[in-house]
C-alpha cells in the first residue's frame, strides 16, 4: 500500500462506490458493506455515512469512533455481497470470506489488503447518530495499492444488482 | 414522465451519480451540478446532500426548503459540466444550455425534461447547514422517463474526469 495525499481522497468516494467498513472493538475486528456515504469537505477530507443501528458494526463505531473505509474493485464483488449478507455477531467475516487484515497506521480497525484503497477515519461528529444513524468522519490517512491499476468499482442499485465502472470520459471543467 | 414508487427512489441515488439540483426563488429557477449526496432512509426516502454556501443555489434552497434532484444520463454530460462551471448569479442556465423546465407536482422548482429521473424534494432538517452545508431532504414525488431505456449515469472523479456506467451484474443478495 502506498500513501495517497489526503487532498485526493475525495476522488475515491465521490463516484459513489460500494465500500467495506472495518471496525474493531475489544480486540475483535469486523467488516460490513456500505453504500450510503458522501463527501462533506475536501480538506481535511470529511465524509458522512449511514451505519444502521441494526448492523453489528454500529455499536463498535459509536463506542470507538474509529473505522477504515476500504474500497473493493469488481473482482471482490461476490465477497462484498457475502459480507453484506452476514453479521459479525455470528462469524468472523475476514476468515469466512478470505479478506486479509493489515494493520492501519492511526486507527485500530484494520485495512483490507485485497482492496485497492483504504481510508483510515475517526468519527468527528455524532450529533446525527441518534436520529439518522449518520456519522461524520474525518479521513486521517489514505492508502492506495499501486499494483491494482485502473480498478473498476461497483455501485449498488438494490437487491444484488450492481453497476460496474465503464468508460472514463474527460471534459473541460473548472470544478475540483 | 411516469411516476416511480417512492420505495424505489433509493435505487436511483445509491449508485452515486452526478445529479442536477433545481431551485426556484422569487419566480426564477436555477440549476446546479451536485455529487455530494447519499441516501439516509428508504421510506419515506430521505437524502442528505451538501450544497456549498458558495453556490448561488444555497440561498434559494435554504430560504424555500424545496428542490428537485434531476438525474442526467451520459448524453447530457457536456451540459452537466457547463452547469457546474457557471453561476445562476450571471446567467439563466436553462436557456443558456438548452435544458427544458417542466412544472413539478408538489414543489416550485422545475423538473428537467432531458433528465431520465426527477425527484421532488423538501428540506426536512437544517441543523447541519451552518456547519457542513448539509441538508436533509425528503423525496415527495419521483418521476422517471420511460422513453430513456437503460440510461447510463456519470460519476465524478474530480477535475472533469467522469466514469460512465458500465456492465450490470446481478449477485444473489438479501440486501435491499
Amino acid at each position: 500500500m502506498r500513501q495517497l495525499p489526503l487532498s485526493k481522497a475525495y476522488q475515491l468516494l465521490e463516484p459513489g462506490p460500494v465500500v467495506l467498513l472495518t471496525t474493531a472493538r475489544k480486540g475483535r475486528a469486523n467488516v460490513m458493506t456500505m453504500s450510503w456515504h458522501m463527501m462533506v469537505e475536501f480538506e481535511p477530507p470529511q465524509v458522512a455515512c449511514v451505519v444502521s443501528n441494526a448492523n453489528h458494526s454500529f455499536a463498535a463505531l459509536r463506542a470507538t469512533g474509529k473505522c477504515v473505509i476500504a474500497i473493493p474493485a469488481r473482482r471482490l464483488a461476490a465477497k462484498v455481497v457475502k459480507v453484506g449478507n452476514s453479521s459479525g455477531r455470528d462469524i468472523d467475516k475476514f476468515a469466512a470470506f478470505g479478506l486479509t487484515k493489515m494493520p492501519a497506521a492511526r486507527v485500530a480497525p484494520p485495512l483490507i489488503t485485497e482492496c485497492f484503497a483504504n481510508l483510515e477515519c475517526k468519527v468527528t461528529d455524532t450529533r446525527f447518530v441518534n436520529k439518522y444513524n449518520l456519522f461524520i468522519l474525518q479521513v486521517l490517512k489514505a492508502w492506495i495499492d499501486p499494483a491494482q491499476r485502473n480498478p473498476r468499482t461497483i455501485h449498488h442499485r438494490g437487491y444484488g444488482t450492481f453497476i460496474v465502472d465503464g468508460a472514463t470520459i474527460k471534459l473541460k471543467s473548472r470544478m475540483r
